[in-house]
């Protein structure tokens, strides 16, 4: 996929849909519509961040969608949490990238079957949140189509809104974004202080 | 307050206080204890952070509790499915600050009153997560006694775990914190872009 990106043809596919991001956005720019955010950097909070927002919204009496894209030993409360309730689909895919057996086929398999729930969710307009946890480090190691992540964004229902989390967003998912949160680290307990991950808190 | 930066037994005190937290930290950095942690900065995120922590500590079946040092038409989400749930404690304080009327008197009653709760919970070993929302808003504007908030906070149960938001985060609570992110605006849908402000993402 990375040669996609120098590929001609798709570097005008992109630009053109640059244009098109930018023409709509300010023909609806004073309508109601369903906005595009990305949390990304290196500080906490990212994923708990879009969480807030899945509760802000549980609050509004939304429904909400959540595909995980890492499996870990972290968000288990926040899984805990959410799944009982009435109002959220949860969905957490497959069992955790293989960093450890480096076994990158199925790495793409668990990346592919979480994209084809969020992409079910992308175009059904009975969602009014969709969380996207920890999308870009799916995009990052290119284990899913840049191009078809974006042209599903892009097309969803109007009024829809989208949370993206994770480090290293490619630009062209910038680009498309309304909102972009750079979350930096001022000071961090677990590299700076030596202090154990608290459940609850980091777990 | 300010000349109290500037006291130099203030100033003593502080640093002497610097040096306990940094020994005391040296000390307990193996152990499990609570973290304090600080969201700042002018991003996106901050409060909604607070929030999806407050979450998973529910989905460890912590108690938590949840004091507001700002009400505005903002986090009216979070407050009507928070408050509903077992385990939790919501304050509001106040109608909000006075930025209109500028009655610098009563602002400062409401942030007392806030901080009143807050110390309350501060001092009572069965909350797990204290969530101090917009508190950093009412120190900027000097509306409380900041050697006061930071005595409160060292002298907390050694478990418990505390977040606390708002822009312009006062030096001496960084200082203070195991934790601090900082977030930082890429893109910002409403200056930017002219969109309106969304319920259930925004609101």
């Amino acid at each position: 996929m990375r040669e996609n990106a120098k590929d001609p043809q798709r570097h005008a596919q992109r630009m053109a849909r640059k244009q098109r991001v930018m023409r709509e956005r300010m023909a609806r720019a004073q309508k109601d519509q369903g906005v595009l955010l990305v949390l990304t950097g290196p500080g906490k909070g990212k994923s708990s961040s879009g969480f807030g927002m899945i509760a802000r919204a549980l609050g509004h009496d939304m429904k909400v969608g959540i595909v995980q894209f890492i499996k870990g030993k972290f968000r288990t409360g926040e899984e805990r949490f959410f799944r009982q309730l009435p109002g959220v689909d949860y969905h957490v895919m497959g069992e955790g990238y293989t960093w450890d057996t480096q076994d990158r086929e199925r790495d793409v398999r668990a990346a592919e079957a979480a994209w084809e729930v969020a992409s079910r969710m992308l175009g059904d307009e009975s969602y009014d949140l969709i969380l996207l946890d920890e999308l870009n480090i799916a995009l990052r190691y290119e284990y899913l189509d840049l191009d078809r992540v974006l042209d599903d964004l892009e097309g969803r229902p109007e009024r829809q809104h989208v949370v993206v989390t994770g480090r290293y967003v490619p630009q062209a998912l910038i680009d498309l974004a309304d909102t972009v949160t750079e979350m930096g680290v001022v000071k961090h307990a677990f590299k700076d202080q030596g202090v154990k991950a608290q459940k609850g808190v980091e777990l």
